[in-house]
């Protein structure tokens, strides 16, 4: 977002202007929404508007790049870029599930993006650049072994996509769950299913494989502890 | 489906003219289809269009019935009502893809309906019924202690209808994996997770625990044999 806080008009600044807009796109469609419904909308003329941003456009774009920026920075978190492929990829997966709760109607809007127009053009490279680095590392993840071979890397990562992707159709803010216990849960699902984990036997076996021990298991072990006792 | 053969001009049946709608209504929308846009494609007239079907409502019908007798017809199977309520989720998710594969267009329309009209609001309350079944059988298989307890159920079945609704997005027919190898790794992913299984120790442990004897568990090892060796 190249500006936030130009102001001139009392109640709203831009970003209060943004906020009301992608709440209107995402109820009626961007096409379906006019600068004057929005101007409608947020009690201002339409000349107020254009004080804020030069466009329907505009506001898109600032739009999309809430959700792009976020789902961006990411990828350039010291976690997404140390460690095993696997851990990077619980990062980054992790991180999706959090852009998407804190930035849930930036998000919905750019899942809905279809490509009609310049600004939904480069949004969409961005979120297939975004996808790829996703994908690399699920193969990643699976040549360094931690990941099984048996289902296709291309279709792992649509998988692991659905599931975050439709947080947007069924979240609902200041739900019984937030972000990190959400992204606890798509991680618990996508490493590990939903199938109940056996009790660690009482003999374990000597060597066991490195793949049991691994990303995130003491949040396992004490998150079952307290659901199941 | 009410009838599908009701003939009278040549080249279209209804079956043929509801193809046609169905594709278009998932290119353009619903609303923005109308008679006249569908007796274009068909190169028909719009008399020849209502001798097949009385409204543009009644092909909405027909289409929505087409993806919820699919999924409803896969809730009455042998195999959704005998077995462990772990083994009926996994023949309900396995048919449920099966559904989306062979009846693509048919439930993307259905997965795109926000309750507009009556017939959409009727369409959308199977699809929450068909849902709610499918939340029952979660909740069933956690409560005999197939499926884990530290992933609240309801999540666990939005998670589970994330990754297999997604599959209206992405899925070509045509493509690298059929229906059946596709619901392989929905189960796969759903049930055990991304995570690399473990090599079976050559000692195995005494009274292995029963949540390792499970659902399609050769079709896995068979499957692993086959990509891994």
């Amino acid at each position: 977002m190249t500006e936030t806080t130009r102001r001139g008009r009392p109640g709203y600044d831009q970003r209060g202007i943004l906020e009301v807009a992608v709440a209107a796109f995402n109820e009626y469609g961007y096409d379906a929404t006019s600068i004057g419904v929005l101007a409608q909308r947020l009690g201002l003329s339409k000349s107020a508007i254009y004080h804020h941003v030069t466009s329907k456009d505009e506001l898109l774009q600032l739009a999309l790049d809430e959700a792009l920026d976020g789902l961006e920075g990411v990828l350039t978190e010291e976690g997404a870029a140390t460690g095993s492929a696997s851990d990077r990829l619980a990062h980054v997966l992790r991180g999706a599930v959090r852009v998407l709760v804190e930035r849930l109607p930036y998000v919905t809007l750019l899942l809905r993006v279809r490509g009609n127009t310049e600004v939904e053009r480069a949004a969409l490279a961005r979120r297939r650049a975004f996808d790829r680095a996703v994908a690399r590392l699920v193969v990643n993840a699976r040549d360094e072994g931690s990941l099984r071979a048996d289902v296709d890397p291309g279709i792992a990562t649509r998988l692991l996509f659905g599931m975050i992707n439709s947080i947007v159709e069924w979240y609902r803010p200041g739900g019984a769950e937030g972000a990190e216990q959400l992204a606890d849960d798509v991680l618990t699902v996508a490493f590990d299913g939903l199938r109940m984990a056996a009790d660690p036997p009482a003999d374990p076996p000597a060597d066991p494989p490195a793949s049991f021990q691994d990303i995130h298991a003491a949040e396992h072990i004490s998150s079952s502890a307290r659901h199941m006792s």
